[in-house]
């Protein structure tokens, strides 16, 4: 038998998975949390970080491969011969500062108790001036690039995360050989090689296949010593997905126990990869990964800029094709918000007398509703809006109450709206030229939520499919592997027989139910007419109760 | 010593106070609930009661009066003898069908199993049809009334209720003599003699000093057997506030043990009769009346035409000056929502821990919220809008919500949502030529809550004073006696003497607090345009969704 292992790296935990080659079987999985989690207060050593940071030890990455692929291995009684390739994913933009043979600056005596040394975090948000000052410089310059990624550049990603370094801690820009993404740099760990993957250069340093990065004068203009960043700091040495990153070194076997020569794929982003591990195999088909926040991925034969989605990038999800990314910024955090600050006592006792969890309990109570029958509709903007209109300055709204609503109907509002917000960005694709055919949802929500997922189907209209795996990163990663191991190896040498051998999906589809379409057809009408007079400045409220807020604090 | 006593009858029951004249010192009160509350659900006898109905038994009145007010001449140690008069108030429009001596037709055996026999409580909601109808062709024939009432008679009056009573039990219809507000049958039952007031009369019959009822013809195009309603049914004989009805009858006297020949007051309404008490003695004067719903009352020297008030009524409040009366259908209410169906229940264990109460608890942390510091802004239209819009299909909004958004900042939205459409009548009332110079607060809010008392204050810019009595409608009905029994008794001839003795407000006044202003004065600014927005054809989603409501139901 062949196998690959796929190792997920999350927010607070690696996950490996040991998976059967060609049929996509998931034999055995194994979790190590990171033992210094997230540092969001402060320091191993002590000190106090700043409001939004947030950073991560790279060695606790390490670890992951140290304890999970070991344990894989033995769980499944596998030995390390039988595995043809390892591939990995990663949170991005997760970013850290090495010396030139990879060595992260924090793990250095001298850096040890300077925050810049350490890994940012993707939900690092402490370079939002940055993040600012660069939109506003590349708008005045007439960047092209602005375009790809509907108009703004993020905060959370690598050129405001490096500029936040240079003008905080020059020395430690000074010091740092490279800038690396942590999904690269695990790589380099397994493999002895630097290598930069299409997906996170692509999606989080501005990079373009067709462009490259952008023009030294651009750095220049935010800042004169980032003329050379991308000649001193980066590489422009990109290679697609599915690529053969290298293979095993020494030290990686002596890591992870397997042999060295295995095949490793090149770095990738843990949205980005569950594609594959779907079974989608090209253009027109969405995921959307289902959590906290919703990520949209989906595939295009053609470069279009789509008003207000996070980018497009050639080869950014599989090769040949554009890869567009979109999302929203608030999906289960809405619900979680809801219930942790809105049920009343009785709602919890009542569920503790039925033995239901609350969630269980309020979800029947929402199942009754019919659509339209609550005389509500929200606007999914309790995190701002990611997609379509790229505004962390919007905020959340209710409208419709009276003296009889009810918490499961706002909850049901709640939901709803998270579906008006998908269909919105379906929508946006498919009038930009991007078409939409096939919708799938992975994450934890399309697992849990049959009920929010036949709301989906009904507001979009369309069949919704349900990933087969709930480790879908890692799935993906594995799938990535066996691409890496090559035909020869036992594996594939095309990403699209492999996402279509190995990837699977639920046999249970959520379909829309006949006579739910055009209520929701109309209330999705309404919603439009709502995010557009309080998205596109009809009525600019919002933002102006945020200036206040801020200043009455 | 010489008193008086006020007796108000409420929705649940009837209180008597027993006040000294001319000092306004409450003496003694007692309260007496209705044996038979509110029947919405069936008659005694156990027939059903439809949907939105809200019937009463007048018996229970009468055992108001021959409990209470012994009672409070028992505990005051006074006698009947040094009791100079007897004034009354009563909810409205609060209608019964009675035979030419008074008897109402539920007295009768052979209607007893009838509903339209029974008193139609002001929050009988079952006649909206005939309202609507009613409305139609009132603009239709364009008539002049309808000004007079912000442009729509409401299905809480008279005319609606009396045409229900024709279109479902025309023999009901029939066999009534005589249709009269229980404001003024209880005075009937006192003094042996059918009068009519001219708060009633104004506000909830269509009745005007100047023009009378509506003419035979618009009746007549309602339904042709309405056409003499008023000369078969009604009553033209409309004696202002402050009249004298007459004296206490052999039957008053035995029902309440007073004198035969003690002086009675004309009938009041619970919210209009309050204005004396707190010594308002003339026009620019508003009073709220804040419970559940909130009544603002308001005198001016002419008469004007204000969108969206609930009625102009010459001598409708004092003798002499037209009476503005204006509504907020949800005030308290909003409140009461708020905790019942959005408190976690950690809010309720901590209270419990505190050993408070649960709005206390709330409140505490309210408090110490700055204007604009929850970004927040809530439109109060939970239960419609009465003015200045009227228009029951309004629903309630909330905009502005974070991950971040608390409760106690919801609930504080909700208030501050309460105190906008406060300012909102206010300033209308203004712009249309009637001046508000001086802002009062009574009902179980002002008593009860400082915080939104001053935050009433910051958002109208007005000092809020406090009515001096909890038992605001009982002492203003004791003032009307005082009035009713004249001077020469040891009364007053003159209301507005009276009002300025006996009526009291606490010294404590709510003034706004420096640099509330400004900010409350952007966040009106906001509400306003939400207001008009979806209140004035803006969006109207609110109704269209309401629409979705019903056809899902």
């Amino acid at each position: 038998m062949s196998y690959t292992i796929g190792v997920d790296f999350g927010t607070l935990s690696g996950r490996a998975v040991l998976v059967e080659v060609p049929s996509g079987r998931e034999v055995a999985s194994a979790v190590y949390e990171y033992p210094h989690g997230v540092m969001d207060e402060r320091l191993p050593g002590g000190r106090e970080l700043k409001p939004d940071w947030a950073l991560q030890d790279p060695q606790d990455y390490l670890e992951v491969l140290r304890h999970t692929i070991p344990e894989v291995l033995k769980a499944a009684g596998v030995s390390a011969a039988e595995v043809i390739g390892v591939g990995t994913d990663f949170t991005a933009c997760t970013l850290l500062a090495v010396k030139a043979d990879g060595t992260p600056l924090c793990r250095l005596p001298q850096w040890k108790e300077e925050p810049h040394a350490y890994v940012k975090l993707w939900k690092h948000h402490a370079a939002q001036d940055k993040a600012n000052r660069l939109n506003a410089v590349a708008a005045q310059r007439g960047e092209a690039f602005l375009a790809r990624y509907g108009g703004k550049i993020s905060s959370e990603w690598a050129v405001p995360k490096i500029w936040q370094v240079l003008e905080e801690a020059p020395m430690v820009y000074e010091a740092a050989d490279r800038f690396i993404e942590a999904a690269d740099w695990i790589v380099w760990q397994l493999t002895g090689r630097e290598t930069r993957n299409s997906c996170t250069a692509g999606y989080k340093e501005i990079w373009s296949k067709r462009e490259g990065y952008p023009q030294e004068e651009f750095f220049a203009a935010l800042d004169e010593r980032l003329r050379h960043v991308v000649r001193d700091k980066l590489s422009g040495d990109i290679l697609p997905l599915g690529t053969r990153a290298g293979g095993i070194s020494e030290a990686g076997a002596a890591l992870t126990g397997l042999l060295p020569g295995t095949a490793v794929a090149v770095g990738n982003v843990d949205a980005h990869v569950c594609v594959p591990a779907v079974g989608i195999d090209g253009p027109g088909k969405m995921l959307a990964i289902m959590g906290t926040s919703t990520c949209h991925i989906l595939m295009g034969e053609e470069e279009r800029q789509v008003p207000g989605m996070c980018g497009v990038v050639a080869d950014g999800v599989m090769p040949g094709y554009f890869g567009y990314e979109a999302g929203q910024s608030c999906v289960g955090d809405h619900f979680a918000w809801f219930i942790d600050n809105c049920l009343p006592a009785a709602y919890y006792e009542e569920a503790r007398r039925e033995g239901r969890s609350i969630h269980a309990y309020l979800r029947r109570k929402a199942e009754g509703l019919a659509p339209g029958e609550s005389g509500l509709l929200a606007l999914d903007w309790f995190n701002g809006n990611r997609s379509v209109l790229v505004d962390v300055d919007l905020t959340g709204l209710i409208l419709g109450m009276t003296l009889q609503t009810k918490p499961e109907e706002i909850y049901r509002a709640l939901i709803e709206a998270t579906a008006y917000g998908t269909r919105m960005i379906v929508e946006t694709f498919r009038e930009n030229g991007v078409p939409v055919e096939e919708f799938y949802a992975s994450g934890g929500i399309s697992q849990k939520d049959p009920m929010t997922m036949q709301i989906y189907a009904d507001v979009l209209g369309m069949p919704v499919r349900i990933a087969g795996s709930k480790q879908g990163p890692a799935l993906g990663s594995a799938i990535f592997a066996a691409v890496a191991a090559g035909k020869a190896a036992g594996g594939f040498d095309d990403v699209f027989e492999a996402a279509r051998r190995m990837g699977k999906v639920k046999d249970e589809v959520y379909t829309p139910i006949a006579g739910h379409a055009d209520r929701y057809d109309r209330l999705y009408a309404e919603y439009k007419r709502l995010h557009d007079y309080f998205g596109r400045g009809g009525n600019d409220v919002m933002k102006r109760l945020k200036a206040m807020k801020k200043q009455a604090k």
